[in-house]
C-alpha cells in the first residue's frame, strides 16, 4: 500500500556525477541491488548518519573515510544491512570499499559503502564484490533512476526529487533519491538519501546545510518511532557549476536544497509499510521547538491516533489524550486548539461547540490529512509527517525478517 | 484475545467494604456499567491518578473530594469516560456525586466519581442516575466478583487478585479488582484499580505505600503507550483488623500488598488489546533507574519489535536497534548482553556466538516471552510488562470508537 500515485519525476544528470547498477544476486536474483555512485575530483561531500548506538559497519566506515579524504565513490548494497556483525562487518565493509578502489583505480579510503536490508547476517561477499565489475561498467550520467530502484527494500517505488535555481545567471541543478518505508523515525529513519548538485559550495557549509536541511525533512518523519542502524543522508556538490556564496544565492539555493529534502522526506512516509494516509502534524505557539516537536511526536507514535486514521475515524479524543500526555511542562490545556483540516476539532479542552461529526469525517475521509495543534504558550512551531497503522504494517513487519 | 487463562480467583470478603451493582444502559443494554463501593467510616483512603494533562473530569473531582474528607463511596461507570467534556462533564461528575450522597445520606464530596468508556461524549446522566438505587439495594461483602465485571470496557474478562499475611496473630486480607486493556502505559494506564485491605493503616503510610506500589506495578505496564485521561488506583485500609506499623508487619504487608498490585497489573497486560504474548523485560546494570526504564520503555514501545513478537520471529537485530536508540548517554554497545529466556542473544555489540535459531524460535513459541537486557554500566534495574502487536490489535481499534 502506498498513498498517492508517486511517480518518479525525470531527474536531470548532475555534471560531475555518474551512477551505475547491477543485479548481484545479494538477496534475492534479478534485482538491481548494488549500486555505484561516482563524483569527478573537486567536489564537496557532506554526510548525516543513524544516531543509533548500535550502528552498522558500513556506517562506522564511511564516517572514517569521510573524516578522511573527499569521496570519489559511493557503494551501495540493499537485501542486507552489514549490522549487528561484529568484527567481521568491519573487514567487510572495508573489503568492498578496498575492491571497488581497486577496480576504479583510487583508494578504498576514497570509497564510501553504505548497506540496507536484513541485519544479523553476513554480507555475501563473493556475490557482492562479483557485481562490483557491472556496476562500474554501467556508470552513466542518466543513472538517477535505476540508482533509485537499485537501492529499495520494502519500498513500493522509487522516490526522487529535482530542483533547480538561477546562480550568476546559469542554471544550478539538484537531484536526489531516497529509499525506506519502515524502521521510520526522527534522527534519521531506515532510510538512505543521495542529493547531488552540479554547484560549488564549500564544505562547511555543505556541512551545515545538510544538517540544518536534514532536522527539518528527514529527522522530522516517522512511520514507526524505530531508527534504523544504517541510516545516511549525502550531499555531493560537484563544483562543475557556478559557487553558491552570494547571501541571496545562499538564499535562493538553500531553499531549493530543502524543498528536495523534504519531498524526498516525504516520498518516504507516502510509501511507509502498509501506509493508507499520508498525515501533517503542525504544532504551533511552543516554548521551543523541541517542545513542539516533543508534542508532533507524542500523537505521531500513539498507536491509538495511527489506528483511527487508518479507520478514518475523527476520533478527536485519542488526539487529544495524546497531546495531553506529551513532555510539556505546565499545560494548561484550556489553551490549546486542535484543527483536522478546515475543521476546528479542540479549544477550552474539549470539543469545539462548532464541531460536527459529519465535518470530521468529510476531512478524514481523504488520503492526505493535516492536524494543527496550536499549544498557545509561545512561538516555536514544527512539523511533523507521518502515515497511519493498518492491518498491512502487522503483516509486513510479522512476516519480513529485517 | 488474551494471554493465559486468566481464572478470576475468589476474593475473600474485606471487614468494612461492600460493593454493589447495576445495568444502568449507560452505553449498552443488559450490562453491569454501573458499580458502587462503599466504605465503612473509619477507614483511610489512599489514590493515584492520570497524569495525562487533558486528565476527566471525574478525575478532577476525584481528586478534590478526596483531598476534603476520607471518602464513603466510591461511584464508577463503564460505557463512557466523560472526558473532554468540559464544564458540563464537571457538572455531571458532581451531581453524580451529590445524587449517589443524598441516597446513602452522606456529603457528596464524600464520593468519589469515576468514569471509563468513550471519551467527549455527555454522560447520560438520567440512565445514571436512575441506577443509582439499584446498585445500593445490591451492596455485599461478597460483591467483588460482580464488582470486576461491572468496571470492564474492552477487556475480554475480570481481573482480581488477593493476598493475606499474618499481623499479631491475626490475618490481614488484602483483595483488588482492575480493569484496562487498551491505551495502556507508564503513569497510569486506562485503568482503574480498586484495592481494599482490612488493616489499620495510617493515611501517610498508606499513601506512600501505595505510591511506591504503582510505579513498580501499574506504571511498569505498557500496551501501546499511549496514557488514558481517567486512570486511578484506590487502596482503603478499612481500620476493622490490627494496625500494620511495627517495622516487621510493614515489610511483610507491603510485600503482599506490593504482590497484588503486580498481579492486577500483569493481568492488564494479560488481555492487553489483542494480547497473543506477555512479555517481561528485564534491564539491569543501569546506571540509574531511570535509565534502565528509558532502555525497557523503547524496546516495549517498538513497534517492530512488537510485532516480531507477534510473528514468534527471534529477531534479534530489532531488539538490538531499539536498544540501540534508547535515551542512553555514552552507550558501549559492546558491554550490553541480551537473553530471550535462558538462550543468550546478543553480547559483544552483534548475535552471540553459541545463538541458534532453533534456540531462539523455541522461546519465542511460548506465550509468556522473558527478555532480559544487561547494560553493563551499574547496579540499578526495572522490570516492564507488555503485550505483542498483532492485528487483532489494529482491528480493535480501527473499529472501536473509545
Amino acid at each position: 500500500m502506498a498513498v498517492g500515485k508517486g511517480t518518479f519525476p525525470a531527474l536531470p544528470a548532475i555534471e560531475g556525477v555518474r551512477l551505475g547498477t547491477a543485479m548481484a544476486g545479494i538477496k534475492k536474483p534479478d534485482r538491481r541491488d548494488l549500486v555505484v555512485i561516482e563524483i569527478a575530483p573537486g567536489a564537496t561531500v557532506a554526510g548525516t548518519f543513524t544516531r543509533n548506538a548500535f550502528c552498522a559497519a558500513p556506517v562506522h566506515v564511511a564516517k572514517r573515510h569521510l573524516a578522511s579524504e573527499t569521496p570519489r565513490y559511493l557503494l551501495i548494497n540493499t537485501g542486507n544491512a552489514n549490522a549487528g556483525t561484529g568484527e567481521l562487518g568491519m573487514r567487510d565493509a572495508e573489503a568492498s570499499c578496498a575492491e571497488l578502489g581497486r577496480l576504479a583505480e583510487v583508494a578504498g579510503t576514497a570509497v564510501l559503502p553504505f548497506s540496507t536490508g536484513v541485519i544479523g547476517e553476513p554480507l555475501p561477499m563473493q556475490r557482492l564484490l562479483a557485481g562490483l565489475p557491472a556496476a562500474l561498467d554501467s556508470l552513466a550520467a542518466g543513472g538517477w533512476a535505476a540508482a533509485a530502484e537499485g537501492i529499495l527494500t520494502t519500498d513500493t517505488r522509487p522516490k526522487g526529487a529535482t530542483a533547480s535555481v538561477e546562480i550568476g545567471g546559469q542554471t544550478v541543478t539538484i537531484s536526489g533519491i531516497s529509499k525506506g518505508s519502515g524502521m521510520i523515525q526522527p534522527n534519521m529513519a531506515t532510510m538512505l538519501a543521495f542529493v547531488a548538485t552540479d554547484a560549488s559550495i564549500a564544505q562547511a557549509d555543505l556541512e551545515q546545510w545538510l544538517r540544518e536541511g536534514v532536522a527539518r525533512s528527514f529527522n522530522c518523519i516517522t512511520v514507526d518511532s524505530d531508527t534504523s542502524t544504517n541510516d545516511a543522508c549525502m550531499l555531493i556538490a560537484t563544483g562543475q557549476g557556478p559557487a553558491v556564496s552570494a547571501e541571496d544565492d545562499v538564499a535562493r539555493f538553500r531553499a531549493a536544497l530543502d524543498g528536495v529534502l523534504v519531498e524526498l522526506a516525504q516520498a518516504i512516509i507516502r510509501d511507509g509499510e502498509g501506509a493508507t494516509k499520508f498525515v501533517t502534524l503542525d504544532v504551533s505557539q511552543a516554548r521551543s521547538r523541541q517542545e513542539a516537536l516533543d508534542v508532533a511526536f507524542t500523537v505521531a507514535h500513539s498507536p491509538l491516533v495511527k489506528t483511527a486514521l487508518y479507520a478514518s475515524d475523527a476520533n478527536w479524543g485519542r488526539i487529544l489524550a495524546a497531546v495531553g500526555r506529551a513532555p510539556v511542562a505546565d499545560f494548561d490545556v484550556d489553551r490549546v486548539v486542535i484543527d483536522l483540516g478546515d475543521v476546528r476539532l479542540v479549544e477550552h479542552g474539549g470539543r469545539a461547540a462548532s464541531y460536527t461529526e459529519e465535518a470530521g469525517s468529510a476531512v478524514m475521509a481523504g488520503e492526505e490529512i493535516a492536524i494543527r495543534i496550536r499549544l498557545g504558550r509561545g512561538e516555536a512551531d514544527a512539523t511533523v509527517w507521518t502515515s497511519d497503522l493498518s492491518h498491512e504494517y502487522v503483516s509486513i513487519n510479522a512476516d519480513y525478517r529485517s
